[in-house]
């Protein structure tokens, strides 16, 4: 079974090698990460948990610009590096899933 | 092929063994229920058909306390005993998704 | 790893099989194309060319009565058609998902 949640963090981003997107600019980013696993007591995992190691990882991106942590702040590397940190918190992560925006995404599963 | 829909039911629960949960409140849940199958006619199954099947499966706990049908109301069990309740009547049901509110879910897959 | 846009079109369509669907009416489709691959330079591809592949797939039907391009204008065969159209342009194309209006949807995957 899977259980996911979803936050947002806004950061501020640019991609030089793509044009109309390498000035600075931003984005309210989706953030849903999924964990599978056996239900114990009824859960996979408590939702409130999931959602706070989902913050926890988020802090690093959030409120920052995205230019100065990563060399491409591609919607793929930073669902790759969310996936990556959470993981060290949640062995059991299945995917994290990033909208950059509304209506695109980028997906790093297990 | 997959095709789905999805529903709503406004239920009240509570979780005894979560912290901030443990009030009777409620969620409006959102189901979505996916089957998998071959074309026939041009379709996998009629969506109308998939809908009411969904709504019969809901019915159990729709406008209920799910308190009184569960022993831990959580967001994994009810998913799980709609996709048992789906299966008996649609067997190539693929996988049952219950969003306990807005942002956060768990899914049984087949 | 997996990259995902939307889009929308407006068709008109009937599926003369369904009752209460048999009477020529319209939708607004949302259509989400998902391709797979590699990272190259930090990404799978460049989500402009993704959404510009998929308008191209779409032309043949937004803005058109479907009735007149399918037999069955069934989101079903609609997915499946645009999965094959863009899989000519874009062979990593992983999946087509393609919504009827709000709450009901058909998947085409590889």
């Amino acid at each position: 079974m899977r259980v996911g949640i979803f936050d947002h963090m806004d950061c501020a981003h640019s991609v030089k090698a793509l044009d109309g997107c390498d000035v600075v600019h931003g984005h309210t980013y989706k953030v849903e990460v999924v964990v599978e696993g056996e239900l114990k007591d009824g859960m996979v995992m408590d939702f409130k948990a999931l959602r706070e190691a989902t913050k926890r990882a988020m802090a690093k991106y959030d409120h920052k610009d995205l230019t100065t942590v990563f060399e491409v702040p591609s919607a793929e590397n930073i669902a790759q590096a969310l996936f990556a940190d959470i993981k060290k918190e949640l062995p059991g992560v299945y995917s994290v899933k990033l909208w950059e925006g509304y209506n695109k995404w980028a997906e790093a599963t297990r």
